[in-house]
């Protein structure tokens, strides 16, 4: 098929595939479902057939899956989206598909080729009798009928919260506020599976306020989007992070969301027996057991500061602190400032710095990639997440599908082009950075800066103008690894020395399973191992290949033990599948996990 | 024209008819504009050829108003609205407009009737060169490069709070941080115009929360959004009250209002040479002075109780107080409780007393116009705001403008076909009602309930279930007029004596000037005379016939002086035509009034 097929030859083509594909599942013929594959094929599968986030790629993975999974999933009713209609372009043909199991129904979509399936995507949407009121099926809010037994809404929040978590114990326990736990707490409110949050700090949102004063969102409006309540059309495209953080306080609020401030877990721990976990929970200064059985660790996938441990660091007489702790450039006007690493952390404080007239000094240990932030918006999300993609009719759900149907092992191909125009395009600011001696890079294989992001959540930075201030020297740059701290000064191993009123080590995070090692035990943390990466055997990714990301909103090797966190487009996106695998459990049904993850890598 | 015209041949009818329209006013050539109407044609405008809200009806009031406004406004471009074809039916042609002025731009609807004009609405949407930040025009927040003068949004914003009202004075005051007074103020930020809200109560949706605890918006949520945010699809159809306050209190702050609370008013003067009111406010007990150049009263269609005087008030030994200060049915488990009045307030508190134990009766002393909740979704709202209407492409801003495209003169031929299908739906009920005694219409002429609404604001109840009660007999009914109070009881004219632990007068509100009188002075409330209303010359409703409702929204007969208030979807659409004409007199653009009204009623 080429791009030049009339339209109604393309919906042809993708029924009939629809219609064979439907028939070989009802059949049970899992092999002539998966002959009609192409050799290099991929299905990725959100939750609808494998309880599970999994890829399978190739026919002999996905004929395996369906074996062990079609009895119980009994797909059906394929068809194409209503309003979607498929299109052709390059010997590919997309379609958007609809399609039901036992337990739910789901879309996914679809990429052909010669007639045969290249890439599917399938998604759980909803469990059958367990539908969210949204819409038509929304709550009416008032009884139209006179009932001495009524209770006000006022009354029913106010019972709920004083019995949540003291006399009635949640299902689930979310532990960490930000925007990744309320964004699930929201989707599990509209599933009615009782869930608290816990936050250690004192308001949603001051994971947020309580960051460097300069610090925006580097990714744009589009991509931010919470569920349910989208930003209104005069919010900036970076969101600035105290209007970030008033947002998710009062999203908190909105979605009636039992959220516990000033509580802090101190330990957890799992009863197979009873199928439940005891955490320990400080509350306001109350100590109390929550007794969930689920337990959420959304405690952020930067949340664990990694700090290196040089030598001279105790005696030191400045101030230091890991980047997260950094309060901002106000009392450093005029003193020397060595800042540690050259991501975005790293260059977001040597800019705020400067700007507040700081002798600052950026100390680069490894190779950084850059983009400039408006370069990115245009090439990198234009077509999914900017105000051009709303104006084509692109939401964020299908944005977000969009980016989902593209399995990881495929994806760096369709990244590189982007990339290449991206250095084409910035290829004097790239000369200038050179110049003065940064060293820059694209990744491993060329691919940038989103899979950097999916493979090791490091290694880059979005330019919004303090590279310019190394390129021009405004911030010093110094190169090479630091061999230990003097009283007054960071010393390098080739014996530069650096004198510093302040060193900020903007050195990066742990893994989150370090969350687990720290509430529950180094056992349960080992057992579940690495959280995040892909196994692609690039720099800080180490393989095998896993093909999604390790333990992220799926189960884990702990039973009852989940991980959930990402970008606000990730968790917006992912925190749906968690929440049904949730309810799932939470309603009693079945929910066989196929194809569990293995353990490679602790940390 | 007929429905059965194919649609090319409608659009060009169209066509024809705005170009012939659009030579016209390019000529000057006002007969020739007018004799593009109907004899029995109307022309409304909002804010976009008269600044102000006005609806000529005939054609030589036509073309007197294009005499007078035509130089300076200048209007052109008149096309079709892009991708909304026109549609033709039972002999009407409908079609969306747009056009633009020498200071706007605007758009509009069109009812064409063989060829000429029959409805036009014009509207004014946005001014040339202060356009609002929104969508493609949203602000960036945060600028890609260094800058030493950075400020960050906190601190701007605290700037702004340290400074506007102390040091800086604000362009407009807005009385009273309700619904309207908060919608008005988010669209007064969007186009720049510094103002404060002040609010006498702690928080913003206060107004909500104080009021009696079984309270629910008696219109749907489709009808309830406020400007630039709309409600989550998870909203519940009818908001109950602590709810809605709690949205009103993010949307304060998400909107970045000047929101002053613990705030009141306790005098303005207008100084004609200055152009300024001086209005003395009492914040958290300090007493201050503001200096804006406009004025608004968002103080609350229904917010000035109509306390009646009846003997015996004064030595009644029971609870007594207006509905508006009504606890809520608590206390008064046991307790006899006469409810006098008949509308809504009083079948809302007739209702909570009953299921919460109470000996309830309700004194009604007039004629009452019922209608299901259900039924006036389904027939009398479902077309514009309802699911289905979402569903079908109707948004919130069409449905607003189709509401707004009907001139008030002929609105209730409109209405009487609806009213006749409800009371055909609910005749068993009305039946039930009458059987009971309750004194039941549709209003002087059958137009039912908006247009009391638009007439009166009273007269109504928009059954939730307390009908029943009364029709059952588990809420008294008591009719007549009140003669006096016992000491321990309400005494009817015709000697009968109801007993009450409790006497609630829900007996509605006063006109809006009022609020002026108390503010201002008695002279400035006369001189502007009246708010509400439309001179039909039916009950409560005194004519001459004024075309639009008195003192909303438009310019008063007190320099710099307006109201601004109604149900959520009036507050909603004629906010951003106030907010227009106060943009309007900040940049200084010239803002001639064309027919300012007359004062034909004092209250």
């Amino acid at each position: 098929m080429t791009a030049t097929l009339p339209s109604h030859e393309v919906a042809a083509g993708v029924t009939t595939w629809l219609s064979a594909f439907g028939d070989a599942l009802s059949a049970g013929d899992t092999a002539a479902a998966a002959a009609l594959f192409t050799e290099d094929c991929f299905w990725r599968d959100l939750v609808a057939f494998t309880w599970n986030i999994k890829t399978l790629e190739g026919r002999a993975a996905i004929s395996a899956m369906l074996d062990e999974t079609l009895p119980w999933v009994q797909p059906r009713g394929w068809k194409i989206t209503h309003g979607e209609e498929p299109a052709g372009a390059g010997g590919v043909v997309e379609a958007w598909i609809d399609f039901e199991t036992a337990a739910g129904r789901g879309h996914g979509h679809l990429r052909l080729r010669d007639g045969r399936c290249w890439t599917l995507l399938t998604t759980l949407d909803e469990l059958k009798g367990h539908e969210e009121r949204r819409g038509p099926n929304r709550p009416k809010g008032v009884e139209r009928r006179a009932n001495p037994a009524r209770t006000t809404w006022l009354e029913d929040r106010e019972q709920e919260a004083s019995e949540l978590g003291i006399t009635e114990q949640p299902y689930v326990v979310i532990i960490g506020g930000g925007q990744a736990g309320i964004g699930l707490g929201a989707r599990l409110r509209q599933l009615r599976v009782p869930t608290i949050i816990i936050d250690k700090r004192s308001r949603p949102g001051d994971q947020w306020r309580s960051r460097y004063k300069s610090l925006c969102l580097h990714d744009p409006v589009w991509y931010d989007h919470m569920p349910y309540l989208k930003f209104p059309d005069n919010w900036p495209v970076f969101s600035p992070k105290d209007k970030i953080a008033d947002w998710l306080e009062s999203y908190t609020k909105i979605m009636e969301l039992n959220y516990w401030p000033d509580t802090e877990a101190t330990s957890a721990a799992y009863d197979e027996e009873a199928g439940q976990w005891a955490v320990q929970v400080e509350r306001d200064g109350e100590l109390l057991v929550l007794r969930p059985a689920q337990l959420v660790l959304a405690t952020g996938m930067s949340g664990r500061p990694s700090l290196p441990a040089f030598p001279g660091m105790d005696t030191f007489r400045g101030d230091q602190h890991h980047s997260s702790a950094h309060p901002g450039p106000g009392r450093y006007r005029g003193k020397r400032c060595v800042v540690i690493g050259s991501n975005n952390s790293a260059f977001d404080i040597c800019g705020a710095l400067w700007e507040n007239g700081a002798d600052v000094t950026m100390v680069q240990r490894s190779s950084t990639h850059i983009v400039r932030s408006a370069t990115l918006m245009d090439i990198g999300l234009g077509a999914l997440y900017s105000e051009e993609a709303v104006a084509s009719g692109m939401t964020t759900d299908k944005a977000d599908m969009v980016f989902a149907s593209i399995p990881y092992r495929i994806m760096h191909h369709f990244q590189i082009p982007l990339y290449e125009q991206m250095r084409e395009r910035d290829q004097e600011f790239y000369d200038r950075l050179e110049a003065a001696g940064f060293e820059h890079d694209w990744g491993d294989d060329g691919s940038g800066l989103f899979m950097k992001y999916l493979r090791r959540g490091s290694g880059y930075y979005i330019d919004v103008g303090a590279a310019d201030l190394v390129a021009n020297g405004d911030v010093a740059l110094a190169r090479g690894q630091v061999d230990r701290l003097a009283e007054d000064a960071v010393v390098l191993e080739d014996g530069t020395k650096l004198p510093a009123d302040l060193v900020v080590y903007a050195t990066g995070y742990q893994s989150m399973n370090g969350w687990a090692a720290e509430l529950i035990s180094q056992e349960v943390a080992d057992k579940v191992g690495k959280c995040w990466g892909l196994g692609s055997d690039t720099t800080k990714d180490p393989g095998p290949w896993e093909g999604e990301q390790r333990n992220m909103w799926k189960p884990t090797q702990q039973q009852a033990l989940w991980f959930h966190g990402g970008n606000l487009h990730q968790s917006r996106h992912y925190s749906l599948y968690l929440a049904l695998q949730l309810k799932a459990r939470q309603a009693g049904l079945p929910t066989p996990v196929y194809g569990l993850q293995e353990v490679h890598h602790l940390r």
